[in-house]
């Protein structure tokens, strides 16, 4: 099993970052423009991509520090059993997300790929809240030419 | 164990990556401006950012493929023992960078910190390479507010 750890310390609170990990307008600021679905614990929240994308439920909420998603449906074929949790933490002159991606069967290319991806989301997750202005799909950082 | 990995896709050629990875000159244009001692294996690469930073020898070079560097001396205490990796491998349009950073005792936040920050950098190589400019320690793209 290998996982994907990040960490970015972001100038807001934890209740800013907790809703913009858990509403369908908040997380359309940093991932993609396109979400639906994003509710309480067992809802379903599709994120698409050009049209496809993938499936996640919510499996874990606690107001403000703790959101666990498990991947839901078949895409992207690799992501399937994986997980992702947000961990927020106060810090003394700012609020640190830990994300965690985990539960791949292997390092591969698309997992480092990804691993480079979510850096990039995340920064743009510190980008919406302390600027007002993230960079979510399609307008996101391109870390390559595909 | 836990590991970083990351990938990018750069439009540039595996001689020009290469160079990029092995000189003082190429180090500088993408993680920190203050680079000295590369060179063949066995050459002993200090990377300092405001007077402090990691030293690494080199333990693998093959010409246009592959950079391989150990952590070399004490500092930071939680790189001890990991080794750093970087695979280029040629692509349809563009040249690959496969990069890993194993062998950390575990997924610390600091760890994760490393993690978020190389996505960072190896985002300064792909835009040093593809437009001239990179950014470089200390002009380079803050993830958290220490």
């Amino acid at each position: 099993m290998a996982d994907i750890n990040h960490r970015v310390g972001i100038k807001s609170s934890p209740e800013a970052i907790y809703e913009a990990l858990t509403t369908d307008a908040g997380l359309a600021t940093w991932w993609t423009n396109d979400v639906s679905g994003a509710g309480d614990v067992g809802s379903i929240i599709e994120f698409r991509f050009n049209g496809g994308g993938p499936d996640f439920v919510v499996k874990e909420l606690i107001p403000n520090k703790t959101v666990g998603w498990q991947h839901s449906g078949s895409v992207p074929d690799s992501w399937v059993g994986t997980e992702i949790s947000f961990q927020i933490d106060t810090g003394q002159e700012q609020t640190f997300v830990r994300f965690t991606h985990s539960g791949w069967k292997e390092p591969s290319d698309f997992m480092a790929h990804c691993s480079t991806k979510w850096a990039v989301f995340l920064i743009s997750l510190k980008d919406s809240l302390e600027l007002g202005v993230g960079k979510p799909f399609p307008n996101d950082v391109q870390i390559d030419h595909s």
